[in-house]
């Protein structure tokens, strides 16, 4: 769907999936081979080097808008150079335009002070920190569920003080500073802080299912950290409403990132089929593996038609929260048919690392549960449909 | 979708479901009651009551270039439209855009001369007429593989002399002329012919799970059927080739007319679940329910982005044999499971016929095996992902 | 999974499938083709006739005990007999043991007073009358939550007065008798009522997607029916602890009965597959298709096994909600798998009456709401795994 | 279904299940905590520790012969054991019933010369030593299609030299010997050796998604492994019937195992769903989790049951070639879905390796591709369904 894209941004994309087949696949089997010691993301060491061959290559943080050092694109741009960045993990990586510190820009650049950009947001989008996303919390606190939100933030003199535990916050080992969601007084409220602040703990990183993310997926303890006022980010109980700002476009470069993923993963299925023999022909004229392959050629296309529609709305400028829900539905639970087909095909080999077949599977069944399980968006479009009601005229 | 339409075409699609909402809807009670006398699809003077009303809405085969009556429409507006118009099976009738009236116009008007677009087109166009379309045969002739064709044509004089049967032919039962395929000495070639041709004859019409189709769809036997060589529709020995240019759109208008019934099953199913209560709150209030009315919101916007997606590329002016396979895939199973679900929601009221819904799921049910069933679209989809991979490069 | 039986019953299944085979499966085409006049179910000569053939067989309500004519199964034993009866739809019609005569035997047999049993129950078992089951209640009243019921039944003197609306009374147009289901002053209670008592009146049969059962689904009112107090069935205020009793039985009997049927759905397409070619090879050979017959051959397997387990059960004493919830959600759903299977592989012929395949497609999709949609199951077996949880130990 | 089991097997089932609880469990945490280093499966230090508490409770392969230290068991009596010994994977290393060691030892049993036995058998029996079976070949070799085995032994002098390369041989890496499957004149034939034969080369360990099989799967080299005739298993060229001899019973216990492991996750999702709150209330009260809980419910009884149902069929001395597919099939699938379930439930509780779910999931994915993917099974299952129709009367 790049053909409706302007010159520049199909030349940008084509220029983003060369990079990633000349210079980022071949890395990938080092790194794989490695993983042993990387089951909590790549490392640093690895990161900037990956970070270093897209600067080189002018690819750092495309998306971005000009003064940051990127090329000012669109979210249906973005859809086209995203994709084509994910067709390998790494490339996500070197291009910085991973989760979370993509919707953290996207936050930072629409709602923070000159000042706290220059500080915090400056230095990220040109790769040389990370950053982190602190508002899940352990049980009982807030998940699928902000409204359980147990975090605290109170005034003291110039400072707020903040007290709590955060889970599943990804990339938090290793960042340079986080956005700390916290419940104010009326409401909740956004705060940034460099994560040495003294108090800000983190007793372990979890072993998960995924292993692309840098830093991995941290469980922090949040003990009497003292921001200072002019570190919250944007207005004072505003939180809840800036995450619904960060939350729509953030769920959709997941699906981005992941259709190129899926995409891949395809491709080494197609090519493994039509290699390998079995039962006297190539497995691709097996039915039972081309029709496989054939539902993903189907599964693919209506994940990408899927982004490129929930892209044209957040351009329209409306917050797409129900557009960005059926969109992370369909095409996270997509993408697990597709990848899980892959696997399949592959058969001894798929559920090996000698391909990132293996991986990609991995990684995007976390997806189904990262920004919202399909379940808790089902739930919000059902309650949308019965909204949508009052309005209906009933026919028999 | 409408959104990109011009102003013309979204006033058309409204003017179109604004007359379906008024004037047809209200129609369909009555032809539900009687349908146990209809089982091969509504009436002849049904049907010309409704193309009646259509005609007076100045609504009559909208689709078609202006000289044919229409409003020239492009694929993509088209579906807009038909989308429109399939909210009533009935409709589709009113409006004269019924497989395989549809299919045979545009082929008509792709390659018949002036003199058989007089005869046999214009008061087609007009609905004042109806077609038929013989290519399909009984066991061990022509089904999804169409290189078993066993009706043959042979050279007489001046004349062709047609021989073979003919099953599943829509409509065929009150037709005027049929577009018959036959085997000629080096390929087949298709006949125009009066139905009421000597050596034509409707052996049976078929009971079948669908109703909404005028004629229902007849068992045909074909015994020296006598056509001058003058009613070859096109050129000799290319009916394979004219029949890959009828195929794409006809599939893919199948797509739209059945999306809006299952527009209208859903609309139907969300309108009761949330107005019955079970269990001390409405339907919808369920998990169980809403989740099922989730889901069809996703699966109605995937098909919509297939349906608009495939016709771009008919607009563009390809044939879009694998566009519109991977359409016909993944609408008419996306719509099966809207309409299942429907059933679902209503219970018992589901499987009755107090509601159109319970007429949708049977159409669509149907709407899976026209046209070729999925598993023959697979199997197309298999051999092209190989094809491709003649040129692809493999990427471990 | 006839094996663990007696002799005497692989026998008697033997001896049903003979009678299917043989004396009924060649009458179904002509009631097929008569469809049309039949939408309310097989009329009551063809019944008559089809009773008299299975008289003559002697396998009128076989699972009945002696006394009333049967060879006293067990449920296990029933299962076997009734899955070789539900090979024709019409053979369960022969054997005298649809729904909801045999739940209602069932029902009377357990609960009725022996003058009950001598008015209502005996010609019942011997096929001369029919019956009806008045439960449910249209929008408002009792369907899947019987908490709603709104019929209510007052005492008057000697006796009760009964009041409300029933719908989808499967059989009351013809029945002999019904039982009613109305709420008494603290609880609900069946009474027993000729179907002529004044105050009764069919308002009309529905159309539906099935047309298996004679007298097809009744809506009707009661107005003022008046019945004696020994026409009470069981005690009163007993009604939903009868219906319990009722409930495990019939649900399982359903589903023995529709097993029979996908298993014929499944050897017809079987047949079909392997006689039919396409693209130069029987469809069977077809993975597409071959596959889709593996699946149903687990699915049959599948279900028969819960059958069986659920049998057992039974017989065990147990009342079996839990156990039958389970059975009809897995059966109900995999025995649609099957036959939506067979339709598609086919094709055209599988969407048409040539074969009893597309009139089990129609079936099974409604068996899928009778006796409660899957949902209801699905939320009553989650309720199960909640109060469980309170004697589980939690292990991480 | 341990309800038709004998007292004695009831009560070594609920022995394993104690074990498993009170001495298994525990450990988990500090095996999965200390994973990073166990990507090719648990150490042969933990084996050891495992395998001493298990000979401490006298449950060292409990299913083998009492003359082999075990409790004779059936295969149905086998199947209560090992779904009881699978709710930890640890307990299966535990008990010495994991692949492949327990297939060969079924093998070797039924095959093997007495001195084979007594070299061979008895330390792998008693939980000393660990085996391999190697058959499986990398690219243009056996995988699916054992007949395009490559692997090669020729006769030279009393010897046999073997030539090939193995790929996927699970616990080749610290087995005391293997079961060589290779090419012979006539056929393949089935060779012991011990894995320090010269010639043998582990070239590498895979780095697989599943961790619980110690010594994890190795791709291995033959280079000129000369073993003298006497450690031919069984006879000359009988190495496929062998095969087949081993084949159904071991795809049966590997569903007995996974089985006791998709139940533990499911416990564990059920108290997480009970426990945890959202939307102010329980997990497992959203329709949304709880039909998923439901759902498990009925997919781990039917698995029960086809397990049962395929144990029954062995222990009456059938080969169990199909029924073993179609319970391989349903069973993998099913458990699978199980696990995917419990993922989802648990969210990112799911995807991280603070409980065992997350590891269940990994396994079971496997799972679906060990000892023949799905599509192999269905391909064998049409192939016999197409064979039946040979003597089937088609109905129509």
């Amino acid at each position: 769907m790049t053909e409706s894209l302007s010159p520049r941004v199909q030349e940008l994309a084509a220029r983003v999936r060369q990079f990633v087949v000349e210079q980022i696949i071949p890395l990938e089997s080092e790194f794989r081979a490695d993983s042993g010691k990387h089951s909590h993301g790549p490392s640093e060491e690895l990161r900037t080097r990956l970070v270093g061959l897209a600067r080189s290559a002018g690819l750092v943080a495309p998306h971005l808008p000009e003064e940051l050092g990127g090329y000012g694109l669109t979210h249906r741009e973005t859809a086209a150079v995203f994709k084509a960045a994910g067709y390998s993990p790494l490339a996500c990586i070197a291009l910085n335009i991973m989760a979370p510190d993509e919707g953290n820009m996207h936050l930072l650049h629409k709602v923070a002070t000159p000042e706290q950009q220059e500080r915090f947001l400056r230095p990220l989008a040109a790769g040389d920190t990370r950053s982190a996303f602190l508002m899940t919390e352990p049980d009982g606190g807030a998940g699928s569920d902000p409204g359980m939100m147990a975090t605290t933030a109170s005034r003291d003199g110039d400072d707020w003080v903040i007290n709590g535990r955060k889970t599943f916050i990804t990339g938090a080992h290793g960042a340079a500073f986080g956005i700390i969601m916290a419940r104010t007084e009326n409401s909740a409220t956004m705060f940034l802080a460099d994560m040495n602040t003294p108090g800000i703990r983190i007793d372990r990183v979890l072993d998960t299912i995924d292993s692309s993310m840098p830093g991995g997926h941290g469980v922090l303890t949040l003990e009497n950290v003292r921001v200072p006022a002019d570190q919250i980010l944007g207005e004072l109980d505003e939180g809840f409403r800036y995450a619904q700002v960060r939350l729509s476009p953030a769920r959709l470069t997941h699906c981005m990132r992941w259709w190129g993923a899926a995409e891949r993963a395809n491709d080494v299925a197609a090519a493994y089929a039509t290699r390998r023999h079995a039962f006297g022909k190539p497995l691709v004229d097996h039915e039972g593996v081309g029709f496989m392959l054939a539902d993903n050629l189907i599964d693919l296309k209506q994940s990408e038609l899927m982004i490129d529609w929930c892209a044209d709305v957040l351009d329209g400028g409306a917050l797409g929260t129900t557009e960005s829900s059926m969109a992370k539905v369909a095409v996270s639970e997509a993408l697990f048919r597709v990848a899980d087909r892959c696997v399949q095909i592959l058969g001894g080999t798929g559920v090996s690392g000698d391909t990132v077949v293996e991986q990609v599977f991995r990684e995007i069944r976390a997806f189904r549960i990262y920004d919202g399980p399909s379940e808790v968006h089902r739930w919000s479009l059902a309650k949308r449909v019965k909204r949508n009601q009052a309005y209906a005229k009933t026919l028999g």
